[in-house]
């Protein structure tokens, strides 16, 4: 193992359980997961040129729902990616997950988005220039649909995907203040 | 046990390790934490009279750093809590945390904010009708320090607040979304 190799950043702390791509830790009296095979999280916010905001929805174990997210993916977590920079993950991740490629990835901000129960640190990027290359619908393990909605409607479409049972990741509130949108 | 307590929603799944707090949970290929003794978490976005954005700072065994974020907590978490609405509990954390005081709390959504590594659903309030009445700061195992930010200055305060070692919670950024503020 380089002694860059993500393992090498773990906290101290007593090992409680340990998947295939999680760990739970408990230190100083507090509880969280680390994923050590992984680097970071990137998520993407992309608007096309005719003001829709691209979106993803899956089928999330955790929650057992549908769930309506922005586009996102981890950093290094594959022989292929070890190392990779937080833009090049995120413009892979776009690809793979919506079709579309990007002319510039712009960081927006990073930070910890569920304290309480993880180590995970989420970077927002700004997709701009969009040009749709490719089909989306994620990798071999995944199920995505993609949808394009105008953001002059997009309280409206959450609104009835809520209705018919889909939750609606608040992260992406996030990224549509983090580009200056209002809500 | 009653058949409401928390624990009979838990999704189905192997257990791979269990903490005080936390439940690591390997189902169909995919592990997720669950935090089998609460009902939810509360996050509260708080802007004074003086258009003064509301934030309490703390250090998070997680990421080993300072953290700044929206006041938060988990729902039903006590034995006093048991069953208690989420309003309920966001007014406590905000009193708690804070020292604030609301005429009214508004629900403004919800939604699984880190899906891929736990099933929390975060709901996010808007606490309307500020009035300080006590002293903040947390309950006797947190150490929270509260800040009062113009909303006008935000951005630069943030940004030194990163400077110095920080890192910022983006659930800020969508609750600033979520009550019109643009970015």
């Amino acid at each position: 193992m380089s002694p860059a190799a993500p393992d090498d950043a773990l906290p101290e702390g007593q090992t409680l359980g340990e998947g295939k791509y999680l760990r739970l830790i408990s230190e100083n009296g507090w509880e969280y997961v680390v994923r050590p095979h992984s680097t970071g999280v990137v998520v993407i916010v992309a608007v096309t040129a005719e003001r829709r905001l691209i979106l993803v929805e899956q089928r999330r174990v955790a929650v057992h729902s549908q769930v309506v997210e922005l586009p996102a993916g981890l950093v290094g977590d594959t022989a292929a990616a070890r190392g990779e920079p937080l833009a090049t993950a995120a413009r892979r991740e776009l690809l793979e997950e919506t079709g579309y490629e990007a002319e510039r990835m712009v960081e927006l901000a990073a930070g910890p988005i569920a304290v309480g129960i993880g180590s995970e640190i989420v970077t927002f990027f700004h997709a701009q220039g969009l040009r749709r290359t490719g089909p989306g619908g994620g990798d071999e393990t995944e199920q995505i649909v993609v949808h394009e909605v105008a953001l002059s409607e997009l309280a409206g479409w959450l609104a009835a995907k809520r209705q018919s049972g889909a939750l609606v990741d608040p992260k992406l509130f996030a990224g549509l203040y983090l580009i200056g949108e209002a809500g």
